[in-house]
């Protein structure tokens, strides 16, 4: 059985803490909380210690940073402990935020967790990073424990692979928030697309995202093309429309 | 029992056949492709009378003509008859691209159709125009034989949401190939993202894409923004990301 305490009660923290709850092979023995209210649901709803003080801190095989991508040093530079396995949690941030007084490590799930949403954590990649390979084997296991991919994945790579992250992820859904919006000025409901949304991705990813393109922009119908920016008013909408037009066909040429 | 002559072999004529080939309500009487060995082929798999010539073309109470939308206006000109009721079924394509002798109409199913996926018709919106009531009933009980979701749509409105189909289909495509190419530099499996891609369109469907947004632009974080865009090299990816981080934060300012 494999103790854990958790640093932070955000979004991750919280899917985390829910993951491990219902794991057979760990259990988060301790959750630190800046804010005490929350601290103290959490403390009930899983059954956990809850602490608003570093100094509170208790023993485990893992201390898991669950903080903005800012605060993780100064997290990691009070903790009052050294020679701990200590992992952030960050797709963007280096290993080496974490304060080498202690063993440094990353503990990545590659997913966006959402207030509220319950999620099954077995499909989701985790993408760890130690320093050594006893640490990376627990990492490994810990992982193992929630989750069927873990992945060993160097800072440099998971900082790249982040990237992809937030175009899939983050750029996708302001996509649909644009293609939303249009249909609310236009007086349709977007409920109509959502049938074309799911067959795109469904597509894209039964194939890959190379051989599903289709469209204007793919077929070079340049009239189109030019009627459909004509009828964009918003000129970030626009500007869009133009370039990624531009990347489809610079992309197929 | 509603008679259908189907004029073209395409992506569109094809998926629209075999809709109409598991209905009751629908047969389709006869389907013109220009290439004889396509006509042949869908022929012998749906049982039914195929021609290259339009003299040849048999009594029906719909003409759906499912070409290449540049076609359509030299298509409808070459129809031998006049007065019958003749709808395309373009998404970007006015109703007047259809030669007046016959009663003007559209017939657009909003879905991206690729050959040889096979597909359910029942949720994708059929959106139908015609110049009169008539029109109008007869297209709505047939798209009503192979869909649940059928809509009167005028020409406009079509234009726009066909503006609004390009983004959630083409150009969510298109990101998630972005996504794919920089993890395929990156050395990194883009199955790694398949959860998360599932996960963003499954909350944006659930809620709304206002609502799920997440990631560095949402939250003003401009240095994982600088440093994300340090680390694309591709031009039209990185202005990419910096015209959809600036539209994200507009929408959110």
């Amino acid at each position: 059985m494999y103790k854990i305490v958790l640093i932070g009660a955000g979004n991750v923290a919280t899917h985390l803490l829910a993951a491990f709850y219902n794991s057979q092979n760990t259990k988060v023995v301790q959750v630190y909380s800046r804010n005490t209210e929350v601290g103290k649901i959490l403390s009930k709803k899983y059954d956990v210690i809850a602490t608003d003080k570093f100094d509170y801190l208790v023993n485990a095989d893992l201390y898991l940073i669950c903080v903005s991508d800012y605060a993780i040093p100064e997290v990691s530079n009070l903790l009052p402990f050294e020679g701990k396995l200590v992992a952030h949690t960050s797709g963007a941030t280096d290993i080496s935020a974490i304060n080498s007084k202690n063993r440094m490590a990353v503990f990545y799930p590659l997913q966006s967790f959402s207030n509220g949403v319950d999620i099954d954590f077995s499909p989701i990649p985790i993408c760890i990073e130690a320093l050594n390979s006893d640490d990376l084997k627990l990492l490994f296991e810990i992982g193992k424990s929630i989750s069927s991919s873990v992945q060993e994945i160097s800072s440099k790579q998971r900082q790249l692979l982040h990237i992809s992250a937030v175009f899939v992820n983050n750029f996708v859904n302001h996509i649909l928030y644009i293609a939303n919006d249009l249909a609310n000025h236009n007086g349709v409901n977007f409920d109509l697309l959502k049938p074309i949304i799911e067959e795109t991705i469904s597509k894209a990813i039964k194939k890959t995202p190379l051989n599903t393109q289709t469209g204007p922009a793919m077929r070079g119908d340049t009239d189109t093309i030019k009627k459909h920016l004509r009828n964009i008013q918003n000129d970030n909408y626009r500007k869009i429309y133009e370039l990624i037009s531009k990347s489809i066909l610079d992309t197929y040429a």
